[in-house]
Formats: structure tokens, C-alpha cells, sequence
């Protein structure tokens, strides 16, 4: 159905576990022409190739880029910069460029100089994931009923917009759109914090001496488990949303370190009051999850 | 099939998710004769009797272990000094006496005195739960291949731990055998921690302004929301459990919240390196859990 495509040419600079998806749900309902699919490795372009979510694929970016009328930066963010000086000349005039990075202000900050006048960027950010990585590991209903973040910079051209909407309702996703700032704020909260807490605390489990390590793998499913999962994550990834959202991240921090000194001290000196009262009003929030659906 | 149950008469002092799913279980595999249900409220006691878990109930629990062979108390810990005073003189000679509390050494310290000669205390901590409560919450399976830990002091009576093991093997869990310091200790790490790193940033979202807060609702599926999960367990039995596992919850939370320390000043300085090497190792761990088939 490449007539009704939304792209004619996309290019994917990156096809691990959210760009192959992407790619996926594409190909599946007609929504691109022809893909190009961009890699560090052949390895992973020859993939690509095999499991057929991609129509050709290329090592060099400045080559993927040319003639697409859309361009889904889809690395790890740390690499924004780079890529945009090596793509931004190449970039086909009136074509979209979006990212699917989990921080937004650094992909403005960081691809916003190489755009040319009349190419839309049009930041966005699938708030979907597994903990597993690279191109196998992709699936085309990963972005279903999950929220999809679009953070247009202000005087963002309307079009480019709605369609960089259309693209992420057709992935099954609901999408919203807000300020960059304020998405990095949300998600330091919601998704940030809740994986350094668990990098932090599956890391305190691995400096156990060995016999312990063991039986706290035997006994995870006491809570550990879940922590074991998020922390799973992959590191490249993670490392640069650390670095990228560094203002939020340690805002958010400094506030749950003094919460949890609080609830140390209600610990150590007994004051079981402190501590119910503390547990009795988190119930509240739970509730609001399950409420909305996203329990 | 009660001519070859375990025990003839039982008595469960709480029956909240856990003494009832054992009251559901034991009931449906004909391990106990007569089941007496005590609650602090007549409400519960009418409602075991109408799921018909239980085959009568009192709200006098030294009449509730009167006869009985085996007695379970099932409340939160910090009842049990007083449960303890309450029943020891009414024990019946030869019976058992046990619990199912996510604490050991604070059990043994606050029933151990009360239990008179001729009759076993064999604690045990079924290593199970939901973030649900109370009578009605509670099912049979609820033990199914999960691990259960008697901590029986030393010298206690072999047969009367090796009933205790039949019946929780009766429920489908694994059990094992340990000293009760060092259960606390591997508790503290894979239970404790995070239900108190959970119970944190759970609070420190409530903190929030109230349109960011609902936006932490929305996207919680970015991680949050397994830490609300954590967070919706029962409040008085949590509180408990800190109060009564203090210097084991003390100590790990120490190593946390250095670790957690060095990963924050890393972020603050851009140290990559560091971040991504903490987070690379932290894999290896994930994969002794699916290993261990507890993921």
C-alpha cells in the first residue's frame, strides 16, 4: 500500500531494539516506501537485511540520509552531535528529521544547529522498551497503547508535526506533545530515577561476597527481581541519558536521598509512626497507576 | 482426607494473605483436620467462615490455640511479643508453633520465652506475597514453587522440623533450612531494601506539584510504576519488618547509599566511564536470576 505511505524514504540511523521496531510496524502496515536502514557494524546491517524490516542499508550516514523525506536518529544520545554534523548537508530540503532519544533537550541542543532551513526537526520520544537490545530483539507492537512524547521546538512547521503524529498513532502509540524541558523533568522522575535506583541497588547486590550473591539470586522473587530486570538495561543507552539529563536527574535525586535519610532515621531510632505514615500515603499513587491504566 | 492429615487441629492467629492462602491450601489438600480462625475483628473471622478456609473462629486466641497441634501466627511481627505472652501458657504439650514473618531473629527473640518445655518453635518464612491484603486476597496456589525458610533455634526437635517441612512442601514451595541472623541478612538485601527504596520514590513522587504528579502517572510505565507495586504492600507489616530487621536494613542501606553516592557524583563530573561500567556489570546478576529461574 506504498501509495497511501506516509514516507516514500525513510532512513533509520540506528536498528536496535526501538529503531527495528519502528522499522517493523512500517513495513508491516505501509506507512514507508523504501527503508534504509544505518548501523555501526555490516553485522548488524546484514540483519537488517535478512530478517527484511530494511530495503537496503549502508554504513555511511551522509548516504542513508540522502533523499529521505524522513531521518529517526535511533542511537544512543551521546551521538547526536556527531551525527548531525555529518548529516545536516545531506539532508533533502522539506524533509522530517525526529530521533527517538528518552531525553529531549540535548537532541534540540545537539541536532537543532545542523538543521537546514526547510527541514523540520521534530524531536520524539516512544516512552516503550524491553530490557533487551539490538536488532533481533525488536518487535512491530512495542509502541502499542504506550504514550508516544513529540517535542516540537516553538515555530515548528504544523505539517511536519501532524505527521510525525500520524506515523506514531499508526504504531499504536497515544501521543502527546510538550516542551522539551518539561519532558526531561517527567521522565527524570518516572523512568530516570527508577533506573539508577536499580542500577545502584543490583550493583550493591554484585559487591556481596560470593555465597550471599547466591542465595540473594535464590531469594530475588522477595523484590529484588524487579529490580534486576530495569537494570538489564542497556549501558550505552543509559549512560548517555544520565549525562544528557544531568540537571534533572540530580534535582530528582537530591530530593529522594532526603527522603530516604528521613526513613533511615525513622529506622534507626524506632519511630514506627514516621514510618506507617510514610507507607500508608504512597498506597494513594498506586492506585492513580492502575486507575490510568498503566499498572 | 483427614485420617492422613498432618495436623489434627490448627490454629491460625491472622488470617490476612498469607494464613489464609495456607488456611485455602491445607484445607484443599486435606493436610489439617479442624481449622480455628483468630482476627483481631469479628468482620474477618465471619469472612473465613463464609470462604470457608476455617472451621470456626474466635477472637480469644488463647482459645483460639487451645488443643491445637500446630498454631501459625500470621500477624505482623511486631505483635508477636505480646501474642506470645498471651498464648504460652495455653500451648498444648507436644504441639508446634510457628509463624510465617519476613523477620527471624526478632521472632525467635520475642515468642522463644514464652514457649513452654514440651512444645517446638519452629519459625518459618514463606518467601511469597502479592501487594495485596487481607482475608479475601489470600489463594492456594499463592506457595507455588517459591521458597520457604524454617529458621528453627538451635536443638529444636528434628521431627517436629520435619513436619513443618512436609507441610510446606504440601503447599508446592522449596524449602530450606538456615540460621535466622542469616536469613535477616539475605532478606535485608533481596526484600527489604527494596521494598525501602520503593517505599522512597514512591513518597518522593507524592511530593510533587500536582499537574507533574499526574504526569508521573501517565508515564509510569517508564519504570515507575513496578516501584508503585512494590510500594502498595501492607503498611503495618512493613513498618514491622524495619523496626524488627534494624541493623541488617541499617547496613546494606549503608552500601546503597554510598553506592548510589559514587554513581550520583559521576553523573555530576560527566564521568561515562563509570557510569557505563556500573551499569555493564550490573547484567551479570540479571542473568543468575533467569538462570535460577526466579525472573
Amino acid at each position: 500500500m506504498s501509495e497511501t505511505a506516509l514516507f516514500s524514504r525513510v532512513a533509520l540511523l540506528g536498528i536496535g531494539l526501538i529503531g527495528s521496531s519502528l522499522a517493523r510496524r512500517m513495513k508491516r502496515d505501509g506507512m514507508s516506501g523504501h527503508i534504509v536502514a544505518n548501523a555501526r557494524t555490516q553485522k548488524s546491517i546484514d540483519t537488517a537485511l535478512q530478517l527484511g524490516f530494511a530495503d537496503s542499508g549502508t554504513l555511511d550516514q551522509a548516504e542513508a540520509v540522502k533523499d529521505a523525506d524522513l531521518v529517526v536518529v535511533c542511537s544512543p544520545v551521546g551521538t547526536y552531535a556527531e551525527i548531525g554534523a555529518r548529516i545536516g548537508k545531506h539532508l533533502k530540503p522539506g524533509a522530517i528529521l525526529s530521533d527517538v532519544g528518552s531525553v529531549k533537550e540535548a537532541v534540540i541542543r545537539d541536532l537543532g544547529p545542523h538543521v537546514p532551513t526547510g527541514v523540520h526537526l521534530v524531536p520524539a520520544h516512544p516512552v516503550a522498551g524491553t530490557e533487551h537490545s539490538g536488532p533481533e530483539s525488536g518487535f512491530a507492537e512495542l509502541f502499542e497503547s504506550r504514550w508516544c512524547v513529540l517535542t516540537p521546538p516553538t515555530g515548528t512547521d504544523a505539517a511536519a508535526v501532524a505527521k510525525m503524529e500520524s506515523l506514531w498513532k499508526g504504531c499504536g502509540s497515544n501521543v502527546e506533545i510538550m516542551e522539551a524541558r518539561h519532558h526531561d523533568q517527567v521522565m527524570a522522575m518516572t523512568s530516570h530515577l527508577p533506573h539508577l535506583i536499580a542500577y545502584t541497588i543490583v550493583g550493591t547486590a554484585t559487591d556481596l561476597e560470593n555465597t550471599l550473591q547466591n542465595e540473594v539470586v535464590k531469594y530475588s522473587a522477595g523484590g529484588f527481581r524487579d529490580f534486576t530486570r530495569i537494570a538489564a538495561s542497556d549501558p550505552t543507552m543509559w549512560r548517555d541519558i544520565f549525562l544528557n539529563n544531568r540537571d534533572a536527574v540530580l534535582e530528582i535525586l537530591q530530593r529522594f536521598t532526603e527522603d530516604l535519610t528521613a526513613l533511615q532515621r525513622a529506622i534507626r531510632w524506632g519511630e514506627g509512626d514516621k514510618l506507617f505514615e510514610h507507607f500508608l500515603r504512597t498506597r494513594e499513587i498506586r492506585r492513580g497507576v492502575i486507575d490510568a491504566k498503566q499498572a
